[in-house]
């Protein structure tokens, strides 16, 4: 069978974590919580199934969780979205990226995103017989330089996807990065993509620069989050966007045919559970100090850590020691170390090599522990 | 902001949703049940939350769960599918379905269905850039004419979409249809997506005969099911897939990226549910009964009922006492007696109308008795 999407193979989160699983690693490579969620919110779906609430949901989200969202981003942001016609509960964020891309972009159409990216943008935009357009970020501060992407910047150029806190670099944007990105757009109507799903993980006093937080660049913004990353529930499959009620319309009409609607009792429960901002304000010191506890312990390792700003992820370079592919040392870490991780070069169309591995600290503190001593002793 | 899908409005079964919850009607529209799932369901999903089954499931799905669909189907109708490459637990029916079109349908492509449809099959067809080709059943028996298919076929003809039992016509596929098209398809490459995901709704010792139950066309087929149907919790976003592995690796390049995985802690309590047979061998018979209810109670209604054989649909017809249009007297029903149906005419991409409702019983009975009692004061 001809095939729409021929280089895919098996996303390298499936195969590190097999191969990881083989060897009974410690795992520190897909963002995936090990620790448990609170009992709360466990509490809550389990009412919400007992209470009957097991049926489909309303095509766009139950109301309480989609005023809910308004409320936090409202609070936080200070932009206001109608809780009608501009928010969608999906069943993921990769969900509501797939459907923003699906609804948006047209056949011939370009759309730019920056590499190290998440696996998922580029095919997702191919298999919308449109081309996808990697930036590269430049190792190791991994920030946009603005000249390049104005000079990227076609009549076909139809997205550009953002993406802050950055997986998997841990870099964030700041509020000039913003004023950029506008000023380059004024006047085009290309719609930016923001994947911020780690809004509430950044560090060391920083501020979530979204496109929620410049109104200008909010009206042509599909904004995206994810409950699971949030609220360590990353199994549970429910996320949301936010657009302008004339983008959200085309989002919608894929999501419609594509999942109908979400998951009804989790909705129940996290309408519930999201009223108390203390339950996302806290994240960011929580991971902060699972970031430096990892920092600490891999003090004597071999390994030099990039500076991490936001997102559960930080990244590790070697090419001082070893001249190995990062696929082969992130193989050999796992088969004579114990500890999994990914390899960057996984996160480029073009497998770029820039020796460095990305390490998630998602993880309680004994397997933070356990895998920084694994790394440690790494020759 | 230019669509995709210009002419794509809001699915039907929102629309009669709110109206119907606007005027308070009894709901025999969408096909979600009114009543509980089996508590042992819930509470499994309980467990497995508070166990921590809480994060990211295998991509494509729990091991133990797509065992016991392979257990399921072998058992059933003979047909071995590899745990490993030829079963995709999807976060819905629906998601399987988009993901085996996005996966294997080409821009230019065309791809035979039946109207009436569910009303996702065209929009998602043309969402690929594909041409959708809808074949008329003919109302009141609706069966396929076979030689109107052989004759529709062209060289781009890439798939033919199948649906036993029927949504929403209720009539079923015999085992000579199956014959029927096994050989209109031989020395094509013509691949069949079949959404049976009323597999076990047969009425009146009526066998299913899905594509897994015919070895040849098991070898062409994309074979989609639901638990959210069968086990009475629509809400749950469980779905699952059968293929060939040579078409499976297709759709699940689409799945990989678009939803990653679905949700675990339902996955995990479908997979100990599954395995007991009773679960899904009594839904005939208890459809049956709420069918030969509903049927006995419209007796006095000016309606007219056509024959049920599968799903928890059934269709009336009025044209003997009414020239309405059926979008009409459905909204008539709704406003004038307190009732919501389906018209038959949303459910044709040329929104023909043959003066026929759907009616859903997939209700409790003081519902189904309630719905009957409004539709038989209806002049
Ligand atoms: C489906 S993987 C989602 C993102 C993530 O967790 C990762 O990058 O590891
Ligand atoms: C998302 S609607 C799914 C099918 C159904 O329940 C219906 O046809 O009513």
């Amino acid at each position: 069978h001809r095939s729409k999407l021929p280089d895919v193979g098996t996303t390298i989160f499936s195969v590190i974590g097999q191969l990881s699983a083989q060897h009974n690693a410690i795992n520190l490579s897909q963002g995936a919580p090990n620790f448990p969620c609170d009992p709360a919110l466990v509490n809550g779906v389990t009412r919400a199934m007992q209470q009957g609430h097991n049926q489909y949901a309303p095509m766009t989200g139950l109301p309480a969780l989609k005023e809910a969202v308004a409320e936090k981003v409202a609070t936080l942001y200070r932009q206001t979205y109608d809780v009608a016609s501009e928010i969608l509960i999906a069943a993921s964020a990769s969900e509501a990226i797939y459907s923003a891309i699906a609804g948006l972009v047209h056949p011939g159409d370009e759309v730019i995103f920056f590499e190290p990216a998440f696996d998922s943008y580029a095919p997702v935009v191919r298999l919308q017989g449109a081309t996808p357009v990697g930036l590269k970020l430049q190792a190791p501060q991994f920030t946009i330089d603005w000249q390049q992407v104005r000079a990227a910047i076609t009549p076909r150029t139809r997205m550009l996807i953002i993406n802050t806190p950055h997986n998997p670099s841990s870099q964030v944007l700041s509020a000039e990065d913003l004023d950029q990105l506008a000023a380059i757009l004024r006047n085009t109507d290309i719609v930016v993509l923001s994947d911020e799903v780690y809004e509430h993980i950044l560090f060391d006093e920083r501020k979530h620069h979204g496109m929620a937080t410049h109104p200008e660049l909010a009206q042509r913004s599909v904004i995206v989050s994810s409950f699971g990353k949030t609220f360590h529930v990353t199994g549970w499959r429910v996320g949301y966007c936010l657009a302008p009620a004339e983008l959200m319309t085309e989002v919608v009409k894929v999501h419609q045919f594509m999942m109908f609607s979400a998951d009804t009792p989790m909705q129940v429960a996290l309408a519930d559970y999201l009223r108390h901002a203390e339950h996302y304000l806290s994240l960011g010191a929580f991971y902060q100090q699972k970031r430096d506890r990892l920092v600490e312990a891999l003090r004597e390792s071999p390994f030099r850590l990039l500076p991490a700003a936001g997102s559960f992820f930080m990244l590790a370079s070697y090419g001082h020691f070893s001249d190995e592919p990062d696929s082969e040392m992130v193989k050999r870490l796992i088969v004579d170390y114990g500890v999994a991780t990914i390899p960057l070069s996984a996160f480029y169309t073009d497998g770029t090599d820039n020796k460095l591995i990305r390490l998630s600290f998602a993880k309680d503190d004994a397997t933070l522990q356990a895998g920084a001593q694994a790394l440690c002793r790494v020759k």
